[in-house]
């Protein structure tokens, strides 16, 4: 059995990474950290994984020995202590926060607001979103998983943008549940703010907006000009993003349909579809795209459950393939439907 | 005390004309119809306004004598068949259904899909956007109440198309409140479908589509491209509209505010926040509006309860105008907050 | 005008209560205080206040001259503190916390974990549900408000335990929207935790427990055995409380309806009704109450806006009773509906 | 393979069986009969089964050959008039509508309004609770699924029903989300209905109450009264039911915790806890079940996801019984826990 640790075992991203981990038929999970937890019983804080995860949270990742991949799904600014050390006794990391996502490292300090300590292994970090980016994956020692916002826009526009049938603009109207938000009690989550109603936030200033920028004009192959708006639902899961494209020719919706199937056809996780519903991929690894043209625009649509392909899915997905195994392996099975 | 009718009492938007009217001080409800529930007593259908409304049903409003104003409240097709023969009688009249909103016959029926048949009081019809058409209301005998998508969007975009700063089209990603779609059950509004989702739903086809573009050419004074995406989130009452446009020179924050401001700061139900809230508005005839600018474009909000300044309140707004009554009279609370 | 002032008005029964006395025909809010808040205006930190409340908080009460009437909106602890001098100064008190709910200075000091400072005026205290108090509510200089859980399960219980006809002991099955924990963010009113569940809490140790026994007690007339477990639910505004009881004797549903209609009939505020609906008066000062024969037990349902009915607008009713002002003003709305 | 029929595959309970049934290691769906959608593929019907169930619906059940198992999925009445020839064909059956669960015809007739056509199979159906009827299952050809509530009620109450410490009737107020209402939209699960309230139905009338009342007394040795009151909250999955005893005699929490961890500490899918969790058991066969002393009382509580333990997984679970498999065969993973 591959011994698996997760650094940051108490939030949502690392109780959902345990979730599908003890339903993987090639893995253990070896070690879970939390600091403030350590000592307590993994199932005593989660009882959701009671008789799946038979472990006590420890303190330091170091006090497991022989792991050969670590997952870090910790706040921002505490990956890039951790790694360096992890990287240099041979063991693998993902890390699901956003320390390792850009490649600038200015631009990383300007939206996160400190310095980044480890731009060495920066350099060498590889996106994780399997769909694009399969063969760097495959031989990675250090995968940066993509943010959930990211991961649903992406999923959207990439083919649009490789297919140089678009402008280099792309207006991004994001919808996301509040587990998106993690699991620490705020004003906003609070559920009288939000229960009945949807919440604009951090307009022109959320972290997941230099991640997006930068995977658009990757996949574009010039600088893209990205308007981001993420707005609060009163769901617990999931994320709807609409984003918006200007053509700069013209197109029929046939046309459409044909990129993103060759985009998508051979991808057991990501589907092309007429209408996108969160509730189809809720609880699960796969995503919905659907694609309208509107007179000279087209209307891109994404859509994940923020913790599984926006988060703790897509780096079991991204493991699997650092490991050599399958690539579905744990995460083949369909979305809760209703 | 003036005497008001309502046809079509059954539906919400009937009944919330009802909840409003009740609380006027200048006004009477001398008349509720329905088809469905005639001879029954109106707070037996509508048991939250027992002892506010004590009325029977009729079945038709020629039923009852000496009425002054009546609001049609019924689906689109019904109205024109009414709205003759109380104009006739010298009964001013309020719709609030899609009959009288657009000007060109050619355009209600492509999207409606069957003949207006009374093409004459169409080109009559006034606007019922008393913030920025309040004049016309004053003198008018029938007004088209404007739909709650385009009050959310127009109160959004009219300062800033009547500024001049902004190119001439606008991407709409609206999200309402699912009482928006009426009080028959539907596939779409079953709890189970849409009570943990968002849902795109007649994209490219709504039929709010056309009174949004007749609205914003009207303030751009040329031909602005519309394009409307609807959203169905999980909430009761509220709509939010996140409107995007390119600035054609560059401006700052500071000018937004002040064209916002010099716009509504007079107005008793429109407010130009910093952060919108449908919490805010739930309840009351008040609108919230914001508009941020994000690089070289803009985004405008615009939130209201879909059923207050979204169909009844703003409709008693303007029966107040052209009823010579005040015009915050029935309307002037606030709304829930929580 | 008569002078109002409201102690603790940055929480949510706070700011319920300005948004009902700024409608209100005969009074004026002429403080509010807020010790995190001082300095601020009201409608900065409450923007739907905006154009209702032009004040700014204070530190404390006592910065406002000649109030006829003060509301204090705190945590419990803190009324006993201000109501002496209040009082002392002539001013009429209504208390909305639980500090002056109990007369058994012994059972308060139990449930509540601290000395009560304010024995004298416990004694003293009307409890404020004017249905059932209205001649001691009359007279009073200082009202304790009931809780939220109280209103609806004593106008459930009362008329069946004045009745005769139920035997000494009651099980009270109560779900509550989040607005009842209040404005403080915790863990289980974050929306991920409680969004989508429904979460029993404080089983056998919640602090309303003893006002619902004392209550319970006085109408009944002798010792009942109350179970009392409260529920959360994921709606923002509403309390249903399913009561259980045993009935002594044979009787059937006419019989219970005629007491329950005897008991409410002459009532504005309270509804006997075939089927409770939180809709019908959320936003209102309407309660419904419903009572339904099963075999040899009858539940009896009570149904109220917890920040309303609950809350604030009771001690509205309350001031009108102790001012001598109509019972009904400010309050004289119907619920939502939908 | 096993092949696996499912009658009623386009409702919530068909479209769930398939869910779970894709992931089972040991059988494959054969087919699936919907009047409907017969030749239409199933998952253009359930999109979230794409790349799982690559089938059409057929129109009868006899269209396909070689059948092991079937299960019935119908609305009751619809189960008798197919299960005859099924089992006649040697096929094992297992039907989840209310049609084979009382084994008293006068019952069945009385609650559902029309006669048994099937009566001499209604005496040989095994009710399908694995954990207290386990041997039984093992045998069966023919088994009948516990209800939603039943079973979330059963397993709350079944230990302290065997204990003799309890008097002869409970209470049960049960709460379920909305996809225990089924796929058929209606006025009660509109989402403008249910989903800002709670709603009690059909009290006293709900025709799961004979299935409790009948199993209740088959635990309980003796005839229990049981008075079942079921309200909808505005949540898509899951089910709380909170059921009050009083105590023959005077017992302490530790007395009582012992009588569930006899009862549950071997079984896989049924937990004894402090707190239950919605949450904890969505997307799961996994049920929880709390039980606390309240001085002369007992309130036992019990939550299942409706569709999963209370209905398809539930199922499942008796047809790995029924095959010889092993009992948690396509069950074995943990609920979604956020």
């Amino acid at each position: 059995m591959t011994r698996i640790g997760i650094i940051g075992g108490t939030g949502y991203t690392g109780s959902e990474l345990a979730r599908i981990l003890c339903m993987h038929p090639d893995v253990e999970i070896a070690a879970m950290t939390s600091r403030q937890n350590a000592g307590v019983r993994v199932a005593d804080v989660h009882p959701f994984l009671s008789g799946y995860v038979d472990l006590q949270f420890t303190e330091r990742i170091s006090d497991t020995k022989d792991l050969d991949l670590v997952f870090v799904a910790t706040p921002h600014g505490v990956a890039m202590n951790e790694v360096p050390a992890l990287l240099n006794q041979g063991i693998k990391v993902i890390d699901l926060s956003g320390d390792y996502r850009m490649h600038d490292v200015g631009v990383y300090e300007k939206w996160y607001g400190h310095t980044h300590t480890d731009t060495e292994n920066l350099q060498k970090a590889v996106y994780g979103l399997p769909e694009f980016f399969r063969d760097e994956i495959l031989g990675a020692d250090l995968v940066a998983n993509p943010g959930c916002y990211a991961t649903s826009i992406i999923l959207a526009c990439a083919p649009l943008l490789k297919s140089g049938l678009v402008e280099d603009e792309v207006i991004v109207d994001a919808k996301s549940g509040t587990s998106g938000a993690g699991m620490v009690p705020s004003a906003r989550t609070h559920h009288s703010t939000c229960g009945e109603s949807i919440i604009p936030y951090s307009v022109g200033t959320h972290r997941h907006t230099p991640e997006v920028e930068m995977a658009v004009d990757r996949f574009a192959g010039s600088h893209m000009k990205v308007t981001f708006v993420p707005q609060l639902i009163p769901i617990v899961r999931g994320i709807l993003s609409s984003c918006y494209f200007n053509l700069k020719e013209e197109v029929n919706q046939e046309d459409i349909d044909e990129i993103y199937r060759n985009q998508y056809g051979g991808e057991r996780f990501v589907h092309y579809v007429k209408e996108p519903s969160i509730r189809a991929v809720v609880g699960s690894n796969h995503a919905q795209v659907a694609s309208r043209l509107m007179g000279d625009k087209v209307v891109a649509f994404g859509v994940v459950d923020n913790l599984v392909k926006g988060a703790a899915g897509q780096a079991v997905q991204c493991m699997n393939l650092m490991l050599n195994l399958k690539e579905t392996a744990g995460l083949d099975v369909p979305g809760l439907g209703v």
